[in-house]
């Protein structure tokens, strides 16, 4: 853990290098629009410590799949993010020294993230080893409005000395991804062009065929005003860029303003691409820097006002919150149905892939309260998209019948992670998937997504759950076997509750959900039902039978049902029992003593009963969470969160305002040792879903939110806003009171506290605290 | 399968030129001394599918270790089985065209290898695109009387064509292991040198520092007389050679005579090498080729007159059994307690690693009676001096407290192998190395082993299992959770029958070894206690509560243990009724598939019966097997031998002579499919298991040797020696009876069908077959 972030409502600072977290700081001060992103590197370079990360939303390489000992079933290839051209690059040499911040002396260092306007910031001052001083002040940003558009300005003002500045702005494509399983490199040249002042460069993936084609250009002003000044083209492989020479004068400051458009053929033509990305170019700078800062501030505000969460009281957790959902609108936007939300967003490489079950199980409560339903809806089209490549992937795993199992990773709707454990038995994603649908249908009422795509998924996971059961003979009751579940930390066991549980509760919403379409859209029934051969009467008493009889592990001394058959043969030892020099398990212990110890990497049974709450008592939910929460290490960044909820709806205050500080600064103050690599980013939904779920007790009661809002001790208010049915709900938590306001035009019904409420357009409603 | 091998009761034959099954016959022809080993490459070299393959026992190299995803405890590397310098390589050049079966018209090949006098033979005849036809004649050996010396008689006749043949003859120790992964070399060059007619080579690893110094010297005899020819030096990196011009005269034979002496650091001091390969070469080129030859005919009759199967009437199976009785013999002597048996032997270079459990389970009781006890003394020592390493690789897992856990794939006692539910949680493998110790001492009768070595060993395996179990509070019994058993298509799982019992056999026996050392000698125990800080009393006594304690699972209908927790919630097909096109399921289905079938890889609760027989009576193991063998889809080659034994006890013929077939010929009929890589060396034991202990129905009855013979519908008679305590016995079964012979000046007690029976020295008795 570390504590060198600066406490701030609405900027993540730095103050002072720390060449030692340089890593860190720049997966934290990461900035991205949905379309693309690029890690807090420095624009003159760093010889130090760090990964240089441009990367484009879609654009991936099929990485061949490196493993110890292949099994059966093993994907070829591991879906790689990209790490593609770096767009920032300008080399600065003064007087024949080069400034890099690794050889210089540095001052006055300051690094900030303007959450608040979506720009980052860096200020210094370097002295070179000739003595020479130079302040430096760069800001830039990735577009939000234009999202094909990065743009830079760069301050230098010399303090001691006046000199000729050899400047080299540059794109630079010769790139490789760090994690490359065989340290290829996955880009190849296709185009390069310096002209005058615009430099493009096109580079195209092996393989995948991606293309993509970036534009740059520039402008010099010292004293208020452009200058010219004559350019060389400079070139080599991938590597585009002009060389000026800038005539430095003491005190005086000199503004590199850098503009840079890139589009891709996953949007154009690849025979188009120059010209998009031209125009787009031409298009940004005839605005100039500071009207696209201007706009970006503009929307920006538009973002935070559906979405922001204040917190009175407790800095940390307000710049933790912000920082969360900063960092989830950059990465996703829900404009273009085919991107998801990638482990690590824009601000990384590792682990690879876009999609998770996070996005599902975590994320889509996100994008449903703070943004339109389409938004929420291209995440659910997304898998629909990739319906028949699940299909075929639970073919290769022997399934037939139309089931599908949808990836545990990918980008393109194909598995491709490869651990037999995960891979093939970590099954529950299915389960999520389904759910996602339910979820989706609920908030928004979009009853029409249910014939036009929801159920044609969940016939197809319904369909893979009546095929990986079996029936047991000796219990007389469906059994699931040789899986794996949320709680990774157990690896091919029988009859997990939590997929157990999900299994059939998506066997009975598909029959739920047949018989509502057969009511309302019976002729889109029987297409589909042809379409997929389904054969009702048969397959849907199946489904019937199943859920009537799936087994379920239990313990009738403890009235606990238990995580899967055998928890209690294992060693019943507490995590505050255990030495913390065990701690964290996945680091000091092998894997098979974490694997037969009782300890739980992230929740499991309790996911379920978070899942499907209304299905148990409130007796019931206490007496599980009393026994696995004492059991459980929250060694997975999406545990906590589940925690959190379950534990302020048991009114457990303490508890889920400690286990709500491991999930909100995980990456501010690098919890897990493992920021340099990226962001954890789909888990920062999870501390969303903490605040609003947890302290504010958000449910949805049919087709109205209900709230029944506590407030930590350290905390004297906060605040959150909800969009739900086209109403904007602020909710605002104090000690003394619940304000509810509705800032809609519509009248709005609520439940605060189980108690029904209407509150008039435009209006508020307060109710007493907790 | 393939069927291309030419039955013969003392050969192996390919007749006719087979490329496609080139790197197959490679493996099979494969020739050996327990030093060195070569696979059957052609000499001249061969332009089409090969595997160059030379390899000097307990030469090997820690390839840094591949996985997909790293889990904690994973060794660093892979021990390599390294392919050494090629020392059989001579390039010919006929009138500027090269002599390669790759680019020839091949006539009359035959490839013999013949196992009588331990020789490797060849003979074709080349058509040369030129169309020049030559004979070739070419035999091989690596002796087994002096281990340093390969030896190569290589003929050669122009039959339509006098002409200059270009002759290099060489040492090419360029040679890169086809299984790096990494691609690495792992030999580098430390010395080369040619003089007028001898050549020497030393390379050296990297990282091992094992350095091999290869010498060669030859003669070329034409008319019956050497011949005197200019040689020049050829040299490169890690190559060196000599070439000459010899003239070919139509019809008349040249003869080529190449010696080869290796020593390598392993057994002399580095700086001696060359003088050792020098003396070593010279001795063999002293006594010359036909001397050597029949010197090492001699040799292999010794060792046929200890160890030869006969089968009349199945010449298949006669063929089979002498193989791999012969390939043994080629693999281990026991003369180096250092060494181990490979489970490819030196026939190829996957899995690497040197020592497996087959070695304790299955290879031991051959070498115990078919060679001097010191020959599995050495096999038990090898554990002996592994013993600290045991133990680091124990506390690398955690434990403490001195316990061992011998590694799953060793070179040096270190763990290599990298998948955690093998390498961490096949853990019975400690048992066998136990049980071993009770083979042993029960068939040599060498009690001394116990207090000297043995007892250390098992009080280190009782400490493991005493620490990996834990008491279940709601069974009130000790499980023992998350391992894999001998069925390694389960993984993770719970209570495998095999591994509790054998675990609690260790216990058991381990306190009987105390008692016994107490009473024998009581100072060694003293010491041993100190030496390991032994708290007999305390520890002697958990040891005894687990005995009683331990968990089995038991199904109380079928009355029947159970091969794990849970083995009856699994769908029970048996393997007759699964569609063909399923097997093999290893090559057929995805890993989790598999998991969740019923279907079981090897002899799991029936190796645990086999191992414990005399705790059964006959009706519990005809229950089991009755229960098992249908559930069997033998697709490890330990498996078939382990249902052989089981099924002749219980005289179910038809099936004992059905599962021999499937180990007898596995690699010379290449029933896997993948001899290419190698024999399966160990599995061979089995074999010779299945004859001796299967059909030969012998078993140690104390200090006694018993027979229950029964014979194959299919056979006539078969006969097996077995040397017991200074004894050779030879067995002869016929349909009609069976012959006894003592061929030992001891007189010796033996039972026979159950009846105790005494047989003076070299004297026979006859009994009535079965």
């Amino acid at each position: 853990m570390k504590n060198y972030i600066i406490h701030d409502a609405w900027n993540i600072i730095e103050e002072g290098f720390l060449p030692e977290y340089n890593r860190i700081s720049e997966s934290i001060f990461s900035i991205g629009n949905g379309y693309q992103g690029q890690r807090a590197n420095f624009e003159e370079g760093f010889g130090g410590e760090t990964l240089q990360g441009s990367y484009m939303a879609g654009v991936y390489y099929p990485d061949k799949t490196r493993v110890g000992w292949w099994k059966n079933g093993y994907p070829e290839y591991f879906a790689k993010v990209l790490n593609a051209t770096n767009w920032i690059g300008m080399t600065l040499i003064i007087e024949g020294e080069k400034l890099d911040l690794h050889t210089c002396q540095v001052k006055d260092f300051k690094r900030i993230l303007n959450m608040q306007e979506g720009f980052l910031e860096r200020s210094f001052i370097a002295i070179l080893p000739s003595g020479k001083q130079l302040r430096i002040k760069a800001q830039r940003f990735v577009s939000i409005v234009q999202k094909e558009i990065g743009t830079i300005k760069y301050r230098i003002t010399p303090l001691n000395f006046s000199g000729n500045l050899d400047l080299t702005l540059f794109l630079d494509g010769d790139i490789k991804n760090e994690d490359a399983n065989y340290n290829e490199k996955f880009w190849e040249n296709i185009y390069q062009n310096v002209q005058a002042e615009t430099a493009t460069l096109t580079i195209k993936t092996k393989k995948t065929g991606f293309s993509l084609c970036s534009a740059t250009t520039f402008e010099i002003f010292q004293k208020g005003n452009p200058i010219t000044l004559e350019t060389s083209p400079v070139q080599r492989d991938k590597y585009v860029g002009h060389q000026l020479r800038v005539p430095l004068v003491q005190n005086e400051e000199t503004t590199i303003y850098k503009f840079v458009a890139q589009v891709t053929s996953r949007d154009y033509p690849a025979k188009d691409l120059i010209t998009q990305a031209q125009k787009a170019l031409q298009d940004a700078f005839a605005k100039g820097f500071e009207t696209l800062k201007m706009e970006q501030a503009q929307a920006w505000a538009k973002k935070w006002e559906d979405s922001d969460i204040t917190i009175e009281g407790d800095i940390a957790a307000q710049q933790g919150i912000r920082f969360n959902i900063f960092q989830l609108d950059q990465t996703y936007t829900g404009e273009d149905a085919r991107l998801n939300i990638g482990p690590k967003g824009f601000t990384g490489e590792k682990y690879g892939g876009s999609t998770y079950w996070d996005t599902e199980a975590y994320c889509l409560a996100f994008y449903l309260a703070t943004d339109a339903p389409e938004v929420a809806k291209n995440l659910l089209l997304y898998r629909y998209k990739h319906l028949p490549k699940a299909i075929e992937n639970a073919q290769k795993l022997g399934f037939k019948n139309g089931s599908a199992l949808y990836p545990m990773v990918t980008m393109n709707g194909e598995e491709c992670h490869n651990e037999w454990e995960i891979t093939f038995e970590e099954i529950h994603r299915n389960g999520a998937i389904a759910k996602a649908i339910f979820d989706y249908v609920q908030y928004t009422g979009d009853k029409s997504y249910l014939a036009d795509y929801g159920l044609e998924v969940l016939i197809a996971i319904s369909r893979f759950w009546a095929e990986r059961v079996n029936f047991s003979e000796e219990k007389q009751k469906y059994v699931m076997l040789g899986v794996t579940g949320p709680n990774e930390y157990e690896n091919n066991i029988n009859n997990n509750y939590y997929t157990n549980k999900i299994a059939i509760w998506c066997l009975a919403y598909t029959n739920e959900i047949i018989g509502f379409v057969k009511g309302t859209q019976p002729e889109k029934l029987q297409a589909l039902f042809e379409k997929i051969n389904f054969q009702e009467e048969k397959e849907c008493a199946k489904w019937y039978d199943i859920v009537q009889k799936m087994y379920f592990p239990y313990n009738n001394a403890l009235r606990i049902f238990m995580q899967q058959d055998g928890y209690m043969d294992k060693e019943q030892i507490l995590v505050k029992d255990l030495d913390k020099s065990n701690l964290p398990i996945n680091q000091k212990w092998s894997w098979d003593r974490i694997l037969r110890s009782c300890f739980i990497k992230q929740a499991d049974t309790l996911q379920a009963i978070y899942a499907f709450e209304n299905e148990y008592d409130i007796e019931t939910i206490k007496r599980h969470f009393e026994f696995y929460e004492p059991r459980t290490v929250h060694e997975s960044s999406l545990s906590p969160c589940v925690h959190v909820v379950l534990a302020s709806k048991l009114g457990l205050k303490e508890k889920a305002y400690e286990l709500y500080l491991r999930t909100s600064r995980l990456d501010l103050d690098d919890y897990n040792n493992d920021t340099e690599d990226g962001c954890h980013t789909t888990s920062m939904a999870g501390t969303w879903m903490s605040v609003v779920q947890g302290f504010g007790g958000m449910r949805l009661k049919n087709d109205t939110v209900a709230f029944s809002p506590i407030i930590p001790e350290q905390w004297r208010s906060y605040t959150f806003k909800i969009m739900h049915r086209g109403s904007l709900l602020r909710v605002r938590v104090s000690k003394e009171n619940v304000l509810l306001e509705n800032l809609s035009d519509n009248v709005v019904n609520i439940y605060i506290h189980d108690e029904l409420c209407t509150i008039e357009k435009n209006s508020s409603l307060m109710a007493k605290g907790k």
